[in-house]
């Protein structure tokens, strides 16, 4: 009889964790809310061995996963080849190049509420991939590679019938924000976050960051600098600002 | 008493050992033997975010540099960027581009009694790398590079004054061991170890192998095959076919 009370009051207590759980899952300010983020660099092939590459470790990626994880939504994570475990959660696709990367980016897009093109995409790939590994020619020195642009995979998204709030990254050496400032036009993109990869205290590879965010509003482009921190940290900030634009660009 | 004589016995106990390490440590094939390895692939910067490389693991350079040091060998291990850890006992040296790998290289060679070149070196690398980001021109959709070849790292240590006992590695993907076979003669090697990385299976990122081993003797080229075998276990045999060969020459 008392093992029966306990097995009745450990189901009771069941019940109303299952319910709290509910309760504060659809009080987080992205539940029922789809994520979709890109993550790493890609990898272009120039032949069977050889490929162009970038320095993107996936970082600031997989943190606004986790963040987008912790803050309610169901989140999507598409990564190129990064040395990085996806949270548990997080529906990882793991892929190479810039095309497999739009291809699972538009097998999504339907059904994605917020995407946020974290990935260093490369800008180009061979014009054609040799099937053989290339040899070096007897008596040549020099090799021409001629490349074409990859697709525009945020801009790409941006432009889609069903677009979802659409946020990119700009990474660059110099002139960060108005490269920036003009990208998030050009693309049509609702948000933009610039960082400056010629610093080497935050950036590709390191744990730190420090970003600017750059938004487009009636009152034309808005900007925030959060302050230097950890990619954590800063991912949980990024997707608090993320989240407040998405509800401003709902109201309207 | 009972004390100082467990401590008198200890101390010879002691000797005992250091005497047996001392004489195993010098009837090891390799005692008294520097053995130097390359490893990994090299990046070579486009930009200073986009770089070119290839999809070596370093495994095989990092296994044959474990199997040296079971040897009795004194191990340089001249490793481009990969997820491994140099083995306890081996000096490591990490480097980025080709040219840093042979001038580290050129630093070991007057004291190095055995080259190991399993690095997947760069043949090319940018004419001139550009000091800011590339950026896609407007409405350019193809981008030219033109690239130089690099420094052949085991051919200048085999034309080295001081030249070690030098062993290459061929990774192909068609015509293995005719491409082998000419690169053996045409730089100078002592050794050469081919493998078909056109094979999923085994070479590139995998833990498996199979190779070719090619030398030059009085008789012409001669080839030995081991058996399909983990990267470690071909590690000690290429080991042992290289101490043969080493004894071999210094006997002529």
């Amino acid at each position: 009889q008392i093992y029966s009370q306990v097995v009745a009051n450990m189901a009771q207590i069941q019940a109303v964790k299952t319910t709290v759980s509910h309760v504060i899952s659809q009080t987080l300010p992205l539940a029922g809310k789809v994520v979709t983020i890109t993550a790493g660099p890609t990898r272009e092939a120039l032949d069977p061995v050889r490929y162009i590459s970038n320095h993107s470790s996936g970082k600031m990626g997989f943190a606004l996963a986790e963040a987008a994880l912790s803050a309610g939504a169901t989140v999507h994570l598409i990564a190129g080849p990064v040395q990085l475990q996806a949270p548990e959660g997080v529906t990882h696709y793991g892929v190479q190049s810039a095309e497999q990367m739009l291809e699972q980016s538009l097998a999504l897009v339907a059904q994605t509420d917020i995407f946020i093109a974290a990935a260093a995409v490369a800008d180009y790939r061979m014009a054609e991939v040799a099937e053989q590994k290339m040899k070096k020619a007897q008596g040549e020195t020099d090799l021409v590679l001629r490349l074409v642009q990859n697709p525009d995979i945020v801009a790409t998204i941006a432009r889609h019938p069903e677009r979802p709030f659409t946020v990119g990254f700009a990474a660059e050496t110099q002139a960060v924000e108005a490269y920036a400032a003009d990208k998030l036009q050009r693309k049509n993109l609702d948000m933009i976050i610039a960082n400056d990869v010629s610093r080497t205290d935050i950036g590709f590879n390191s744990d730190q960051n420090a970003v600017t965010v750059l938004w487009r509003s009636h009152n034309g482009v808005q900007r925030h600098q959060p302050e230097q921190a950890s990619k954590q940290a800063l991912a949980s900030q990024l997707i608090n600002c993320i989240v407040e634009q998405f509800e401003a660009n709902k109201a309207i």
